[in-house]
């Protein structure tokens, strides 16, 4: 069954194309610092969002009357697995994602549960190879059950915290079949609603114990894709425990994981926790745990998680800057973990959604690369931090002078330090420029 | 001179007392779970908001007309630290706490810089032997200087870091001198602006060199008080590296200097980065890393550091129901790093803040002790984990057993478990009970 | 049947009361400042959350498992309203709130809507009767159904605005027929997804029309209770039309409802939109357009509306300080349009959050006759503002003097006015003396 | 004197240029949309920020060194206001603004403040046809000087509220005097603090009583300019009475002003207030009191007004489609009510800095004018809202029938209506596809 029938596949049509579903700047095989845009971007079509989300919200029903919802058995799940793999193939992405629970019927029974992921990993290798489409990451969903009402791996009840580990592991199994590059983790409910009936040290140890646990199982199984950990500062919980970079290194660092996991960077996530985007791609690659991105955005006057579409150029651009100067995605890449609004129920709205991110991420690309080529910025830093070059930056940095020796130098030498511009606006010109032309 | 005529020594007149200008529940000597109110909470009064600021805000100038402000020379300073030791000997607290450049004249040259720390330490000591006044905590100002343009140890300028050693060692060795129980660093302007112009895996390591060149000072000099950071997510920086309790964490984590520095939690930092105190006191205590608090509240509408005096008996009482049941202050202690609303004037209005913030940390203090005693959280908590003290408990946090081990005893015993209720407004029922009586 | 068969009647039992199910602060006969506590707060229970929330959010399932949600059809309707009569008896609150589809089936035919109202209104009427009962306001919900996904009045379709009519047409029947004190009109959709496919004129004078028919229908029926619009600024819009106090004001002086129409304020929508609760009261007194108060409370870290039961004594106080100080209430009440959290999966649990809710409300009210009783606030504010009065305020108020004669009496008075203290810190210590004690 | 010797009159290079200090999109003379680009646009510098801003935030010293800074006097101003001209002159825009106490010196003397006024005038009107450039608009400063402490208009003191006249009415004169074609209030403290020392409806009827007063002084004076409140949420007030569009509408309908002032809007003051610049514009448009923009941009991660020069053509391009769509300007225009990060401190960044600002504003209007011309959008709305041009919709908005009518026809109809997708993500590609090109 074709579920998008008046839907082509979508082309590149470049910069000037009139095509309503066609691409102005994705040209996949286009190679360009090096890589194809195809590689450079390793996009990934989210099943979870995409294709399980049928339009509710918290004041109001179902929205979409998707087709391939209607039946919730295993054909069901299959049937919204085939509209999947159309939408992949048609939008010409390498990648898709998807949580357990969204290929599989809902079940208490830890057997059932596990011979169904069992038949739909077939399934879904099956269709992976007759579309040419690759597995970007799979994960377990470990926050929609009612098990899972006060997290899972911190779930005061050790027998939820070992239902978590049944889920990972055979979605982890799953993943490993379908040639996964990476597994991701998401704390759903990894947090507190309330400090009052809640042990911090006790939880921490728990998730350090789970994650560690998922660590070694990987090594045990051979699976040779990356963990991702992806932040998120709350909702639903009031506070979750990744919640940002920081948060994610810190936990790390406690429980001996540094090395082991890295992060999935959500946009919307960062900005529910206070920082810019930018932040926090450049802080993850500061820290080397830089691994891989969900590509959406949110509303800048609303305090929730609206996994809007991206189509700020100009946020992903400067991501792309930080990314490409590191050398680029290993095994991550962008998975939309975006939203359709839910007033928007024509099925084409699917097409022009995914077509605005792929184009947003892609033009992003493009001004990077152009960033990149001018060297306005990275000149400019280098400049700045000159003096750290001269014989006493070295020596301050990293001699062994003491905090002692280098006041008495200020007082020999009578220092009195003139501060240059950071010249900001300069460098803001010199973006808007190369973004905007 | 007496700068405050009118105002006598505050009495505590009891929880009835009509006295406009006493305490009705901070009875300082009275004993309470073992210790007297005075040693629980440490109290101490700030010398920058409290002295030195006159007034003027961003859109407006002077309005205090502070007579100990009139002259800026040594004398003057000599006058506002008169005044300041005036105020803590009529409020009845023990403590005090103060920036180098708050108690000296401005000047650009090292040597005066040097010379007027070591004239003042000798004056700041009189006064303190002379009113039985204790020093909580000096430091630096390294962010209101214009050379500190782009941080202090992150400056791109090792002369300016330079600059700030100098500082620390004075100001270190005035607090060390005058008995000084911490000595903090909050980083101004450690932090960016726009990260167009920024290195941070450079300027993250200037910090951790930095911090690693305090921890060997404080050892070279025999100095026994506690080293604090105080986190602050940004104000007025785009970004402070000392963002939140996690990034203190992670930041420590990554330079080996856990153990060596803990923090100074300031409520309406803790607010601005997106966190409740209740969450930056119980976290810091679950990563040992608690040293002390800037007590203060912030305006839940407004996005800047408003620096009110604390007045929110709750929030506290939740706070200091965290420290009391991790043993209370060790070093730390509660400062007043409020500042007077611009708009009052009136000097006994420095008066009634001060009251109600230490009438606040007064009565949270009998609250917390309330909780602790009728034992309805600790017990719900310990009861909500008991799991986990359970055979299988043990086994899957610590025992020898892996993720696929786990999974399988899911499959086996056919696990369907339930989850309890958490109880949310069973335990603030509980508080409000406890806080409103 | 009896829902909850485990607790009994909630008694007051004082203010030392260690019953748990009991009221410390409420006790509704008593009276106070003229009136009985129960005159004064007239508390309703609100059936939308407390009766037909099942425990889904937005990233889980249902985890209550009420007994009176089993069934949706005519019978099971029925059990839910006695569920809530049960409650309401229990806790001895006067009143009860609900929405149209709180209480029926669902139904896309118009005529099976309007029968199954009548049905309802029926047995609601019994059961008020027999349980002594009475209605603070009946609501038609007009955001739930998939036809209202762009808003009902202010649908682009003028056959959803006729299916909006409808409904509020037979809404405001049955709270006639049961004695409704008010009406309500929350907007819970009208308002915009994206400016990019809204007429934003068009929109609001759609929205002006039904408002004025719903004014007209008013009339026309004789119905002689309040009409009540819910300021709310966004969720699940990304903006409502009537975002705050201000913002009603202005809707209605466009069209014409001043005097028709009033506000029902929700604390977290007052936060949501950033401004205090106690900003939107006395806004709302001062606009003469204060009806009524939907009691809750949200996270101040939080983005959204989480709808929780009240316990914030200190901001209730000074919202109650506002309403007693103009006269109390009329119409309106204190409605509970509060949720339990989502793992608070305990029956009991029902009980704790309504009693919390009630007993902060009480205490409010006896603390903010105790601030109108010692007058130190308003006291204050009367000498504050006595210039105004003086012979020069009351020419510069109210005569025929012009800008430049005010400017000439400067000039020719050589005027250098000193502005006296605003005693800001002064009145919060007094409030915090009357609240805490 | 010359202040930017180094800089030469910024050229139009074209979008490709690469000479620093040029614009790539401002082409002032070129006529689009039958309006030249500086006749759309109508750009001002503004002489409070750009002029006698030295660099000082609340936590550090001035920066700058400002040559035209080291006077105070009157011959001091004079140099400040050379230097803007020459500013003004090599950007080549049409417009300035000014504050009175921008360009005079300070004083506590009604007299000597009215003399600096009348020869300040003069020389500004001597520079002013020296260049060419005309005033945009002019203002009093009623917030700066300690007087205004509790506001101006609504400070509880009537001899402030008549210093604040003095001052309008002198602003007010050299504003005529030299042309300007707006007169802008911004209430900077005319707020509160707090509410528990603010009577509200009497400052409210102060601020409309004062507002009454400059409007009849308009007609007195015979100035033909337009009055333009300027709203802004709060900083340095914890409120301000000019919150938003919606609470100056409600202000203006209360007190019977509407027509008689409209709308200065600034960007970030309408994000501070939780609204995106788009929908104050919209907003303002669809209430008819549109009248003037600060042009700047605000920093999402942080709470107060930084003030930034704009950059982003993605906000600025939807704000301009509105505002030609409503037939652009009148006596407005764009004033650039921004300033340097404190941290860029060569004179350079100035010129960098508005560069980069004019670029984006022409740059929009270019890319406003192609979302007017392909029509997707204005084409979607017209189609969107067909239903109410039907002879039902008409019915239903403007016709005699009432609610009852509406709900008989629903059920006589049977009607059962299906919403169209609302196709947000169709219109934000095309959105997309029209900027980034």
């Amino acid at each position: 069954m074709e579920y998008f029938p008046s839907v082509p596949e979508v082309p590149y049509g470049g910069p000037r194309s009139d095509t309503p579903l066609s691409f102005r700047h994705y040209n996949p095989k286009e190679t360009i610092l090096k890589r194809t845009m195809e590689d450079h971007l390793r996009m990934s079509v989210c099943f979870w969002h995409t294709l399980c989300w049928n339009g509710r919200d918290i004041f109001g029903e179902d929205t979409f009357a998707r087709p391939w919802l209607v039946r919730s058995d295993m054909e069901g799940q299959k049937a919204k697995v085939d509209a999947g793999f159309e939408l992949v193939r048609k939008l010409g992405v390498p990648f898709y994602s998807f949580h357990d629970v969204d290929v599989i019927p809902a079940t208490d029974s830890p057997k059932e549960y596990e011979s169904y992921m069992a038949e739909m990993t077939e399934h879904l290798g099956r269709r992976m190879e007759e579309g040419g489409v690759r597995l970007l990451w799979g994960t377990a969903n470990l926050f929609g059950h009612r098990r899972y009402l006060h997290g899972a791996a911190t779930s005061p009840d050790p027998e939820i915290f070992a239902w978590a580990a049944h889920q990972v592991r055979h979605a982890m199994k799953a993943t490993q079949a379908l040639g996964g590059e990476n597994y991701v983790l998401w704390g759903g409910r990894e947090g507190y609603e309330t400090l009052l009936n809640t042990d911090l040290r006790q939880e921490r140890r728990q998730l350090g114990r789970f994650m560690r646990l998922v660590v070694d199982h990987k090594y045990a199984l051979g699976f040779d894709g990356t963990l991702l950990i992806e932040p998120k500062p709350h909702e639903p919980t009031k506070h979750q425990y990744d919640y940002d970079v920081a948060a994610v290194h810190s936990f790390l660092s406690e429980f001996g994981l540094l090395g082991e996991m890295k992060v999935n960077l959500e946009v919307n996530h960062a900005t529910l926790a206070g920082h810019s985007f930018h932040h926090e791609v450049a802080s993850a690659l500061a820290l080397d745990i830089f691994g891989s991105v969900d590509a959406n955005r949110g509303d800048p006057q609303l305090g929730w998680d609206t996994d809007q579409f991206p189509a700020q150029t100009d946020e992903m651009t400067l991501a792309l800057y930080e990314i490409l100067n590191h050398g680029g995605f290993s095994s991550g890449g962008f998975n939309f973990d975006a939203r359709l609004r839910r007033a928007s129920t024509d099925p084409i709205d699917l097409f022009s959604a995914h077509i605005m991110g792929i184009d947003t991420l892609a033009l992003a690309l493009r001004r990077a690369v152009a960033l990149i080529e001018e060297s306005t910025l990275s000149s400019f830093v280098a400049n700045r931090y000159r003096g750290w070059s001269s014989d006493f930056g070295r020596h301050a940095l990293g001699g062994d002078c003491s905090l002692a020796d280098l006041s008495k130098q200020v007082v020999e030498s009578d220092l009195r330090p003139e501060p240059e511009s950071g010249g900001q606006e300069h460098l803001e010109l010199a973006v808007h420029r190369t973004i905007y032309r």
